[in-house]
């Protein structure tokens, strides 16, 4: 269910080149005058620039990069993921907080969103760093019924829904490297992070975190990680709709994951393989033993694992790694 | 680090023969007499016969078959399992606190605690009914470096676990129903239900969590499944000590865990296996898919998949699924 000021906001964007009298919009929606002006002011106050004439009415001139609930929701082209939103101006980490929210029994398509993520982590307790207001961090709550071990696929499926996003908002050309970095020119523009909760061998939850660095400055990262990280404003010089890129990437992933549902990995694996820098290319892959093997990625396999060849020929299947290409 | 009352606890246990003086106390411990007499104070309330005779002290009489916290604490033989205990008068689920713990960081190890739970869950979200402080439930956190696929032996190594520390504690020979069931005479007095985080193919926390019924009088559980589950005092008629049994199965589990992870599954299979009611039997299984398998349970493989060998001799791995004994 929508709220007003939501709904307000799709008539405004629907209707782009006109006036819509304050009288209009209360008639449509069965509220108060005094009800539209505060929502107006609210929508204001998040960056939509509203144009008001007496006797006229309300047009809106135009949208904030910024991120918004109000911006996700109008126009969210999915049936269920990010359908039940929780924003937060500002959070520890939306990962932490989703963990919490699937144990006590949120729905699938769960999405808990902020662009002011505090303590975000990334894999193997590595904390995620994430420049005030300038980027994204979500994480959503997926009850998919599937065996544990086909579970790692839905990174790669979130990996190639965000490659897709990205391309269609931005224009930008993005890598994947396994399992779940998404890069530009090497550097790292987002990551995904999947855990899971079980119950004996059957799968509870699986929730899905993405950190995305869209509209930040160079200078705006911590000095130690500007050489692996950037940004989508870095690249292209210009700042990017940052909800248009979370209902880019949930519509996209939503369409994967149905298919995948109902046509298995394979079209997936070959989706993710086209876009996927390693593949082809000698890479180290440091594994949480300490050791590294080198060799040939010859691509994933129906799992999600990688597949490495080395040097003798035999192929290794690589399930959790650094890798780097050589 | 122990508390002063458990010290003191620890003092009276070690010598049921004599009478410790306050001042006594007093030395050894390095604290107040007045802290003394409210320890002792409260140790009373919480069910512990002391005899206190002037001029020559305390005398500890009888400790409580109540779940106690200081008295589990005390003379707890195990390294790390219990030894960060977290012990509730009364929780809706200890198992949804301590997948909260567990998400935030406790450590291997944690054990929370209760005789009075409200809401409690068994598999596949069905409730657990436990009447009040009649009964045990805890959920324990365990870090193993272990790969998914050997978390469901986990449920199994606790199994034989609570097998073991019951015989021991209470002389009663018990039944092992694959996967997470302890029946005497067909009837359910612990459950086991096992759940797991973890990230990409990494296991971050597993959470046994037992609901035991130990001291219930039949006419304690709800009418409508009195035919299902029993208690240890309904069997032998009297009641027993609920924190010496909770004591005794981690010392089992932790000597079972360690002893696992040295040596492998194959002691713990044949332990369980021994135990285990439905073996050789024919049995039902009802997958979660409403398919039923009829046949006979040959035995669990090393993934603590149970094996049904069906009428025409092919034989079926179950990962999960509800069985019942013809």
């Amino acid at each position: 269910m929508k709220k007003t000021k939501h709904k307000i906001l799709d008539m405004l964007l629907k209707h782009p080149d006109i006036h819509l009298s304050g009288q209009k919009i209360c008639d449509v929606l069965g509220c108060s005058r005094t009800a539209v002006w505060k929502h107006i002011k609210e929508l204001e106050s998040e960056g939509f620039k509203i144009e008001a004439i007496q006797k006229k009415g309300y047009r809106l001139l135009s949208t904030p990069n910024e991120l918004s609930e109000a911006r996700i929701l109008v126009g969210l082209k999915t049936k269920e993921l990010g359908q039940h939103l929780i924003y937060f101006d500002s959070i520890g980490s939306t990962q932490k907080e989703t963990q919490h929210l699937a144990e006590d029994g949120a729905p699938h398509g769960t999405l808990v969103i902020t662009s002011h993520q505090m303590t975000g982590r990334g894999r193997l307790g590595r904390t995620w760093s994430m420049p005030k207001g300038k980027g994204i961090a979500m994480s959503l709550i997926l009850r998919p019924k599937l065996s544990i071990n086909r579970i790692p696929q839905l990174t790669l499926i979130a990996a190639v829904a965000v490659y897709k996003a990205i391309t269609e908002v931005t224009g930008i050309q993005t890598d994947i490297k396994w399992p779940n970095d998404i890069l530009v020119m090497g550097k790292k523009i987002v990551g995904i992070l999947t855990e899971m909760q079980t119950e004996g061998t059957n799968v509870k939850a699986v929730i899905i975190g993405m950190g995305m660095n869209i509209n930040a400055n160079k200078n705006d990262f911590p000095e130690e990680i500007r050489h692996v990280a950037t940004s989508l404003k870095t690249l292209t010089g210009k700042e990017h709709d940052m909800s248009l890129i979370v209902q880019t990437i949930l519509f996209y992933f939503e369409e994967l994951y149905l298919r995948y549902l109902e046509e298995g990995f394979s079209v997936i694996k070959w989706m993710w393989e086209s876009h996927a820098v390693s593949i082809g290319k000698r890479i180290n892959a440091r594994l949480f033993n300490g050791k590294v093997l080198t060799g040939l990625a010859k691509g994933i396999d129906e799992e999600g694992a990688l597949l490495l060849e080395d040097d003798q020929g035999s192929i290794h299947k690589i399930y959790s790694a650094d890798i780097e290409i050589e």
